[in-house]
């Protein structure tokens, strides 16, 4: 709960935002149709880096890639393509990965250990390479400070996603203004064989690297891997920040005195993102945000968060405006967490349903009204201990199987 | 696999098969319409009997009492309700669930230790007890030796399930005839706020207590334990089995020259039953079974086999008659289970898709064929160990979004 925000939100902002990065998209022809499918962030010094990973045992080629670019924590690019994932395809899968990276560092003028690749689309498919190269010896062309260049990589890191997702803050940090921008996509698998979440954050704060990992980390536990969709993790996820140092910021750490108010504005970037993508879930006509406090543990709370919003049937039953608290209780108690039985309380938005584990009478036109609403709010109070945990995820409706359900006559 | 069949199955047998067992079922008023809502499985002599229950958190009244009555692996008769699954209703739930227990044992001159109760149907509502005990008393008078009282019973203990599931099977042990029947509803959590799996198996073998308890849970493990409809388990989710000792053999154990083959017959009842719930998932059009091998053991297959089953990506393929291998190795790897990404082979059905995680090329039109039909199959080979396991589910159509989206206007 934040009473105070130390940062402002900059609309429209974007990775280009803060100082010192490029950006920029083209079409190379991986999409059928002339949608941006080639994009660049460049940093015009090396930026401190860091990176999480699809825990999938399945890793997509690219993500071997970055890993190995990341491994002095510093990064000058990241290229990214739509269209093909560039996952489950063996030995050649890799040397494409590779070659991407060795094009870009040939075209950009740095060291392939300064360049990391992502990719995100079809799976078990090979690139086409020459269409590839051929798109990155454009890329120079393409990468451009301001939001032009930035509105053109946000389009092409998209597969069939409906929006663009980003998000921006500043704030001064010792009296110097620092901003953290930000570009995803991904709504859970989307379409037959297309996978993945990418979300690349800059920022021009001084940020030590083995810092900038763990504050990626800890994020990253309470925003994108709150999010549930479909419950399905690609082979591709991927979240890369970069921080170019350029405001000239004492660099932070937890000894700083402003790291909090840091630390806090990029997890409101990186929760506005993942918020994003689970509104923009396939077919999704709510975004569901289940709070859940009175846990043993953040931890044990986290997963009786992620098991309410990531239920069929809570998710049917808000497609269908359903108030339906058996439901979201029956999810609470297959989480695999320990709750008192006879304790929880249950509210939609600002209608109590449960107390004490018993139903209370309430307003059902209220209710039905609430939950037409874009963002439904269901709060657990398990009355068990000081464990709090936010999760989101969307509603399951017809477009949700029209759109998986892909008949190939 | 097995490759002599040591029973046979006996056509529209159930659980009054076996020697010693009547059964029966009424309309008491708890459904609206006039479909069956009270039953009860009666047996002459006090019957062995093992349960296993929900690992829900919370926990329907009746199993309370039920627990309470096979405190002595002893039972001559379990009543169950359909329409009101009596959970969630707190002091007075547990108050009602002990006084149908009273009453049943009251009129079929019974130890009230020897009666079990179980309960299906909506969540967080009373029993209306003047019914409920008003029908119990006339269940002495539907009860039945045969056909006739089964299927009433069958019946009873439906809620929104399209069909009624039975299995039996008979064979020859120490000379004797044994059989083994068994009922059961239930597709996942099918109708706003209605829940629960119940089975009850009978058979008229003599059995030692403990083994008897110990056969069921390993049995479950193999079989309701393995099938997912969307993932949620209820409040009232229940397996009962009573054996009688009627049909005169040794008591089995493990030591008995044919408990294996009394052992595999019961797998196949539960089998059974478990996969007739799977495929009468609220709007499924489809079986799914998938079979795990090469795992690192028989859990960490069953892990991954039921991931795969579970996911909805993978569920709406089958739906959409898409041969989608990538959604399918993408549920593998998230299951948080070891496997060698470059040795996976995937056949769906006969045909091979996936082979050492490279595509092979196959027959477009005879996969379309082969997903068309009632029951499809997914292989996967890990080539990594000796542990393989199966599990079932159903797909996810328009129809389960339908079923589970109540508009409450």
């Amino acid at each position: 709960m934040r009473t105070i925000e130390h940062w402002s939100v900059v609309e429209d902002g974007s990775v280009t935002s803060p100082l010192g990065f490029q950006a920029g998209g083209l079409h190379c022809g991986l999409k059928k149709t002339d949608r941006n499918d080639l994009g660049v962030i460049l940093c015009e010094v090396p930026a401190v880096a860091a990176a999480v990973y699809t825990t999938n045992v399945f890793q997509a080629a690219p993500l071997l890639v970055t890993r190995d670019s990341l491994k002095d924590r510093r990064l000058r690019a990241v290229v990214v393509n739509s269209g093909n994932a560039n996952a489950c395809t063996g030995k050649q899968g890799e040397e494409d990965a590779f070659a991407m990276r060795a094009e870009a560092a040939s075209v950009f003028g740095l060291e392939e250990g300064d360049v990391a690749v992502a990719s995100t689309g079809v799976i078990g498919e090979n690139l086409p390479m020459e269409k590839v190269i051929g798109g990155i010896s454009k890329l120079p062309a393409a990468a451009a400070y301001g939001t032009d260049g930035a509105e053109q990589f946000s389009q092409a890191i998209l597969t069939t996603d409906l929006v663009k997702k980003t998000a921006c803050v500043k704030l001064t940090i010792d009296g110097h203004e620092v901003t953290i921008g930000g570009a995803c996509k991904g709504s859970g698998m989307i379409h037959p064989n297309m996978a993945t979440m990418l979300a690349f954050v800059t920022t021009d704060a001084a940020v030590e690297p083995e810092v900038l990992q763990s504050l990626l980390v800890d994020t990253t536990n309470v925003t994108f891997n709150m999010i549930t969709v479909d419950g399905d993790t690609s082979t591709n996820d991927m979240l890369l920040v970069m921080a170019s140092g350029l405001a000239g910021n004492e660099p932070l750490s937890p000894a700083h005195p402003q790291w909090e108010a840091f630390a806090e504005a990029f997890r409101y970037v990186n929760e506005s993102l993942a918020k994003q993508i689970a509104r923009d879930g396939e077919g999704a006509s709510h975004l569901i945000e289940v709070q859940v406090e009175g846990g043993n543990s953040d931890t044990s709370a986290g997963a009786i968060a992620k098991t309410i919003v990531g239920s069929s049937l809570v998710k049917s039953a808000v497609f269908g405006a359903d108030a339906n608290w058996g439901r979201i209780i029956a999810a609470a108690g297959r989480a695999g967490e320990p709750i008192d039985p006879s304790n929880v309380d249950i509210k939609l938005g600002p209608i109590l349903v449960l107390e004490g584990s018993k139903p209370v009478a309430f307003d059902e036109e209220a209710a039905l009204e609430y939950l037409k609403g874009d963002t439904v709010q269901i709060f657990v109070n398990l009355h068990g201990g000081a464990g709090s945990a936010t999760a989101w995820g969307c509603d399951l409706t017809y477009d949700y199987v029209r759109i998986n359900a892909a008949y190939r006559t």
